[in-house]
């Protein structure tokens, strides 16, 4: 098969890459590389350095003989995306190309609205290329289990769900209610998605996935393929974060009364599930909603099992819980559905309590790199301010220029 | 009370603009023009000629004395949006900014991305600018009853509905499915101005329109005044287009089966409404839906209403039918409530029976005008196609340009 891969210069894009390359599959990716630069706009960096897309993907080559392609350029860019497409004629498209941070969307204006039209462009264009280039392409998309919030009833994995309204019944869509301008464009474009199957039959899977924690997959064997690691209060996600701060000596910074509930998996059982949904599409002509996550935890039991898995290494770390920055529930009901990648075969090899270790090690010798960014780890985009743009911060064009 | 409004320009914000000036508001408009050169684009003109906005302006002064301001710009420029609050220092804001029409977002992927980003950053930048400069602004805001698609239950006239999914009771906000780009445009917007208001209070309302037909309001006392009235394919809303059809000869052209029913009312009746609700913001801090509407009416009835009206002037058409241009359900339930408007004393004075003689007696001068852009009237634009780009267009940049 072959498969392309937008964003794959990302913490998913780039091992999902490798992993369809081992499985066998031509990979072409395509990258604008602007999260490098994004990440350096709030001051920070990847934990675990990265070589430059060209270097990695000819270490992919040296080390494990994977031939995969790469256009540099953006998505938002629909003379470009269509041109990659007509040229590398896939049988799949990944889809990572997004701005996937909900406190960077929260930021001001200017991040809110790069962050609604960057990220709805780019999927109007996917839709809109497949159409024009070979209806028959699957794409695979990935949203977010944030895409449904918190809600009081059991979360359903399909695109609609029967319902009664004032005495009568009808099929809805599945209910959502984001918590963060980026989350909201992922609602967004699976509205947009869904109406594109409705009208043109286009094929697609939307992936609902929770937090991913890690540094390796199978295929990362060696520094030279290694994935970025972001761990600032922007770009990093809460595990991750977490084993940043238990190397720094820093306390782990539960946000709120920590009793948030989400689902979390690791990078090598995130990357498994993604090549099982691009190695089995739905029909040709059907939308299909994957919720993939492994492990409901809340904030409190994550900072538990970092802090266990740190002593297990001879690191003490304390927990202390901060205000939360964002609009959350503190306490909720959390039950989302997961059948469609256990049917597939699915078998999650990891625990988080088996994982944090391994991660905290892997983060040690990057101790150094990491100090020099120690100030962009606790929280300072606030959800309920208007603006949290940062006296030291560029304005955004320059930060990406 | 001080009053922007965003969408001066355009069919219902300059009529609006009067009503506001002659209800005694300072009333300031904002826009960048752009309709005059999109409706260019795809080859046709508004059949009543209208002077420029400078023109308009003079002559509203002149006939009514009435001081409108003006500010020429885009609000997709946050820098300009926000410069106009701070300097206006408006009560209340209504926001009509947005590209207007289901057709022109479904004639290409230029179009539905331009659609998508124009439509959601203008109203993302304008729930900033208010946040920003003083979060006691009212905005009122013009969503369409197209948001709601046509369900099977009674369509709630509010933001969250209560409901049981698998079992458990819940508030979801109310369901929508849109019929194209343009529609879902005013969704992904309501959806994102229902979370500003959990997040930051921001106090709107959020229209409900059905389609407006008619030519003037009692504002509209001289040809001076006149508001735009397209009537193409593309921009052109049913019931003028029948109008205009009746003055040109042509047969009415009802799209597929003509059972589709939808809520219309007048422009007198739309702006007499608006008045209402900017007059009568919700209490601080709070997001009120209006569904906004006064007949419902299939297409059949209104072809029915139309050829009766065109008789009785002396004009004899014919109805036909022609294969549905856009995707949409022939036969549903209908039932949206009405309460809001009500509440605030609104008794909509003209019934469509009433009202189609006189705008068929009002374009019968434009006719000459109207002729020249005859062939823009029958459908090109097709939901199912994913390109319609006309070998005789331009590219939306030149368009506009």
């Amino acid at each position: 098969m072959k498969v392309i891969v937008l964003g794959a210069d990302g913490y998913l894009g780039w091992p999902l890459s490798l992993r369809l390359a081992a499985e066998g599959h031509q990979v072409v990716g395509v990258d604008n590389l602007v999260t490098r630069k994004s990440v350096q706009s709030v001051g920070s960096d990847t934990a675990i350095p990265i070589g430059s897309m060209e270097q990695r993907l000819k270490a992919a080559k040296d080390i494990h003989g994977f031939h995969i392609g790469f256009h540099q350029g953006d998505i938002t860019n629909y003379e470009f995306l269509r041109r990659v497409l007509k040229q590398e004629k896939p049988d799949s498209v990944v889809h990572f190309a997004e701005q996937r941070s909900a406190p960077f969307s929260m930021i001001n204006a200017e991040h809110a609205s790069y962050t609604m039209s960057n990220n709805i462009v780019g999927t109007i264009n996917l839709i809109y290329s497949i159409m024009e280039v070979n209806p028959a392409i699957a794409m695979v998309k990935m949203g977010t289990m944030g895409e449904f919030g918190t809600p009081n009833f059991d979360i359903p994995e399909s695109a609609f769900i029967e319902t009664e309204i004032n005495g009568r019944k009808d099929r809805i869509t599945t209910p959502k209610f984001a918590g963060s301008w980026y989350h909201w464009t992922k609602v967004h474009d699976t509205n947009n998605i869904l109406y594109a199957n409705k009208v043109w039959r286009i094929t697609a899977t939307d992936i609902m996935q929770g937090p991913v924690y890690g540094t390796r997959t199978r295929e990362i064997t060696d520094e030279r393929l290694h994935t970025r690691f972001d761990f600032d209060e922007v770009w990093g996600t809460v595990v991750n974060r977490f084993c940043v701060q238990s190397v720094l000596g820093m306390p782990l910074t539960a946000y709120g009364k920590g009793t948030q509930v989400r689902g979390y998996l690791s990078l090598e059982d995130s990357v498994t599930a993604l090549s099982l949904l691009v190695n089995n599409p739905p029909p040709r002509g059907e939308y299909r909603v994957a919720n993939q996550f492994v492990e409901l935890l809340s904030i409190n039991q994550i900072a538990e099992i970092v802090k266990e898995s740190a002593k297990k290494l001879g690191i003490q770390v304390e927990i202390s819980h901060v205000e939360n920055p964002r609009v959350e529930a503190d306490s909720h009901y959390y039950n989302p559905e997961r059948k469609v990648l256990p049917a597939l075969g699915f078998r999650p090899k990891l625990k988080m309590a088996d994982l944090a270790g391994q991660l905290i090690s892997d983060l040690v010798p990057c101790k150094t790199h990491m100090e020099r960014f120690k100030n962009s780890i606790m929280p300072r985009t606030k959800w309920r301010n208007v603006d949290n743009t940062r006296a030291d911060a560029p304005a955004l064009k320059e930060a990406k220029a």
